[in-house]
């Protein structure tokens, strides 16, 4: 096999050459296939979907974590949904939250990602609680409450399937403080109105604030990427932001009103 | 042939199923290639590239346009470089100038979008005068004056390579009116950095104003693209909007911000 290719319909797609294989297995749940790739460095796959490169992440993680966080002045529980990969963990810590909870489903990915990613290291942080379990059940049956919940999931097929549900959301809020936010990945405007549309259905139903918005994701279908915003007490375009971590490289109070004015016309 | 296949670099790029091939012909300066995508619609494809796809290309010609149109209170003369597919002169003509000028080298890529986009009357426009000949020598020696000036180029290989050569930003000075406002499409973030550094540090030294902004363009290299706005008069963060066009998919007041502030930290 020389080349990667992500269909994204039966009409289009994506194609990496593959310069060194690094891992190719099928786990309990899914293909994991992480290769090397000149242009984008190390890229993670998930039955055949590109799950992350290095060269492109930053804007899907520090949008997925930080428009939430920066609203929270001090953010107590975080809990991840998915994310195995370990870089929206990376991005959550820089908010300095006492404890930060992962349900992931795969426990291969994390191995993976300990093992590969320079982000690595974050899986030994004390302030972190991974369960290796499957998401939608841990939040039906969880009795802990979060200032932020971020659903960092794969798409609609496979294991994230239930993620997409009603009764997800619901278990969602249940868990959520009553001043918590939560950020779910949306898909891509290009490709997936359709479930955008759905999402945005349930949702407004059960928050009183809801708003997309986007980010640039050069190796997902369409390029660009859009997020859901849910909270009953935060508005991202008038809550204060109380703070920007450092040296990112997409997100800044700037970007932030930019992302949500883009999102809300996809 | 089944599939059309962008190259942006030899470790990646993209795929089209064809569900028809509705021309593919080499002209004098370059292979042109139309075909149908259940996708995308129409995808035309200069030297096997991706020049504009009929779903997606609202992102590029709104952007390439309205930014610099939107700050000119009454529009004389605008000059169209390339842009021979037609679709930047009819956003043009949203704003009611006197007289477009659109320089296209080849007549064979008016021909075809003439007979097969939607937007294809526009050639039939009394304000419009088309020049076929080199958008180079046009502006060297022309003696008319320009409110705006839209570089609708393609990539820096084959003919419009000579596009990027500072004697030729030069001479688009000289053919812009004193409040007049240049904008140049300046290739992709994820791909081309070397070119857009070029591009400013050119540009940079021949306006007092020089601003990137972007817009998603989910079929080219990256899924996002540049543009350079460049001035002695406006600043596009700034100078008042005059007017923003009806029925527009994608850019409006709120977007011209966003897309500034995001344009320059890509």
């Amino acid at each position: 096999m020389k080349e990667f290719r992500e269909h994204h319909t039966k009409s289009s797609g994506i194609f990496f050459k593959i310069d060194k294989v690094i891992y190719n297995k099928k786990s309990k749940f899914q293909k994991i296939f992480l290769f090397e790739n000149k242009d984008f460095g190390k890229i993670l796959t998930l039955d055949n979907l590109v799950m992350l490169t290095e060269k492109d992440e930053y804007f899907y993680h520090e949008a997925i974590t930080h428009p939430a966080l920066s609203l929270i002045k001090k953010p107590e529980k975080v809990l991840i949904v998915g994310g195995g990969d370990g870089k929206a963990i990376y991005e959550v810590l820089k908010h300095n939250p006492e404890e930060i909870h992962v349900v992931e489903i795969d426990k291969e990915v994390i191995e993976i990602s300990k093992k590969n990613f320079k982000w690595g290291k974050v899986f030994e942080n004390k302030k972190l609680k991974i369960f290796i379990e499957d998401g939608y059940e841990f939040v039906k049956k969880t009795k802990e409450k979060y200032d932020a919940i971020i659903v960092d999931s794969s798409d609609p097929i496979g294991p994230a399937k239930k993620l997409y549900r009603k009764e997800f959301y619901l278990n969602l809020k249940n868990v959520l403080k009553k001043k918590g936010v939560l950020i779910m990945q949306a898909e891509s405007p290009i490709y997936h109105k359709k479930i955008q549309r759905k999402i945005y259905k349930e949702l407004k139903k059960i928050f009183k604030i809801c708003k997309f918005y986007f980010s640039p994701a050069p190796t997902y279908p369409g390029g660009i990427w859009l997020y859901i915003f849910c909270s009953d007490f935060y508005n991202p375009l008038k809550s204060k932001i109380k703070r920007i971590p450092k040296n990112l490289k997409f997100y800044s109070e700037k970007i932030h009103k930019a992302i949500f004015e883009i999102g809300e016309i996809l």
